[in-house]
């Protein structure tokens, strides 16, 4: 193993009705007034938003309304919420959403108490302070309810960020899986697939082999075998109350930050790579993934070929590396997440220009010199057809 | 799953030296003097305390030492402890040790700030507030470096009673695995059955059952592995770094919460007798386990046979349960922990007396109707041999 630091303090409330909650957490908390940030108007229709608002007012927490965050959420919209939470004088976000959500307000809370704007901390900058951050999740997908991570998209640069920050974990998070019964089966899907992605960045490119991280390994086995089981009864019965508990617990666990410590330096190479694919075409990022991730693996298996016979053999029951690409890519399919370029109508020709928005990513993230432009294009091409 | 909460603010700094940096993160909490509390000499003279010295120095950081704390930690050790925090002002506690130095750090925290004798609380009162914690671990077992609970034993009474809160969480835990290179076989063996006992509780009696807890269920037999084969390389090596420290973080993450968040309702019932054990007869926490899990889950098993099935399939690829728990009681014995009361020199005469004692346990934790003193005492037959 690996030095590490682990520390995640989020407060989980998980369980139908749990939103009702809200008003007494932030009340607990000391917080007298929020932003109350949410996507699309789905939210106010379902009664969710109903809901919440009843909570805080019985708590006596005034708020602001700020809706409108797409998914691969922009910068002009954070910037809009910034100038609102500057404006009104609140002392926290509580964001009720999906990842997208999430993310804009961990980006808000950042910008509403910087001196500099918001984009400056996705290009660098180190984050050393935010409003306090509150969650009502919607969607099992991208962990960003138990972790500091936030992307957000450049529209004018066409980059797609991030920011990671111990000041934007949120301080509650309200995991309802009642919530995310009404996901579309795409949707659904591209959950699962992000969960997956998340685990798997790691338990491939981690710098300790072998047995040295064999507890990390089967953290990660017993959380992809859990979401791919949910993900496939979620198919064929949407609402299916276990599944869908499983799949939203499952996925926050995948990337709270417990299966990569101690397993050393790690890189996350399908994200950057399936950012681009989401900066440049504004697809579902779950549905980029599933391009990107079998086309990575075939290149990356010859280096690390031992842990590919393992995931092969834990996942698949199969004793052949590369079988287990093939599997998996299937089950994507299978799940009815795209598996090429082709099925997204996006050209061969765009290759290089992908590349290249993506190697912005590789250098930011200082991988640069293993992914150079020419190393992704020959690894999009795999996922090409 | 069942509605949970989980919430674990403990920052975890894990690595070799890792104890230099204790010093740093007290001055970042605010702390400006600890009360410095230890078990035997062992810690002086092994150089950890001179080191743990220098870093407070460094940061400018006053303490009061306080030594002695025993295994199995005493209520007037802990009372002493209290007068000391509270006659010399410290801020906080720092707890250098094993699960014994930690818990007795958390009580001493509580009855510092508490108006009423520390026993109250172990008696059922609420904690409400206590000291901040911080700890240095030096043996892989408990798993108090991560959670708020804390074991006393009062030796008027002869009750080893347990709090729990979020108030005691450690704020800081540092996890050196070289520290528990030194430990003595026996007390490796220990720590690796206390691991696992923290394990397979809530595997066993929690309320929800079947498909519903697979995620836990996976958690729970991926630690109980890997402990195993940490043990039985530090059995033969007891310096290989790599068990060592896998078996550090395996014993921390077996009790942080994280294992029965979402499975219901469970209970404890083999650390309920266990505690009557060594509250009577002080014999080694680990160590008295041993003898209680295979007797107990021998009574236990026609209540849940379905479960025993999967522990005996998935940690000893055996298709019986019963055989499952043949096979845990010989990897105990051949660990070296002893499996029958007999081997501790403890009487069959006096398992009415034991079972009397650990009826109040059971009593103290809501479950004496499943566990009557006659219960109890059926199950120590079983291990008396």
């Amino acid at each position: 193993m690996y030095d590490f630091v682990f520390h995640n303090p989020t407060k989980i409330i998980f369980g139908p009705g749990a939103e009702a909650q809200i008003g007494a957490e932030l009340k607990a908390a000391g917080i007298g007034n929020v932003l109350l940030l949410y996507g699309r108007e789905s939210a106010r229709k379902s009664g969710l938003l109903d809901r919440v608002i009843a909570s805080l007012n019985e708590s006596g927490i005034g708020f602001v309304e700020f809706g409108g965050v797409v998914s691969n959420p922009v910068l002009s919209h954070t910037r809009e919420g910034i100038s609102l939470a500057r404006g009104s004088g609140v002392e926290a976000v509580l964001a009720v959403g999906g990842g997208s959500v999430l993310d804009e307000g961990k980006a808000i809370a950042v910008g509403a108490v910087a001196e500099e704007d918001v984009w400056e901390f996705f290009l660098g900058r180190e984050v050393t302070r935010a409003l306090p951050v509150f969650t009502i999740l919607t969607l099992a997908a991208t962990g960003s309810e138990m972790n500091g991570n936030a992307v957000i998209t450049n529209e004018e640069t066409r980059q797609k960020y991030n920011i990671g920050s111990i000041h934007t974990h949120p301080r509650v998070s309200i995991l309802n899986p009642e919530l995310t019964h009404s996901v579309s089966p795409a949707y659904s899907a591209y959950g699962a697939v992000d969960a997956i992605a998340h685990l798997i960045e790691a338990y491939f490119t981690k710098e300790a082999k072998g047995d040295a991280t064999r507890l990390q390994d089967r953290l990660v086995e017993g959380l992809i075998k859990t979401i791919m089981e949910d993900a496939e009864t979620i198919k064929s019965n949407p609402a299916d109350p276990e599944a869908r508990a499983s799949l939203m617990w499952a996925a926050t666990l995948a990337l709270n930050g417990l299966t990569p410590a101690g397993v050393g330096p790690y890189t996350f190479p399908n994200h950057m790579i399936e950012h681009s694919l989401s900066a440049l075409y504004n697809i579902a990022h779950g549905a980029g993934l599933s391009i990107v991730i079998p086309a990575w693996m075939e290149w990356y298996r010859p280096r690390n070929p031992d842990q590919f016979k393992r995931f092969a053999r834990e996942i698949f029951n199969l004793d052949d590396g590369q079988a287990g690409i093939v599997a998996l890519k299937k089950w994507f399919a299978d799940l009815g997440s795209p598996v090429s370029l082709r099925e997204m109508k996006i050209a061969a020709d765009d290759i290089e220009m992908i590349a290249a928005n993506a190697h912005g990513l590789a250098r930011r993230w200082e991988i640069g010199e293993i992914y150079p432009q020419e190393t992704i294009a020959e690894i999009l091409r795999l996922g090409a057809a």
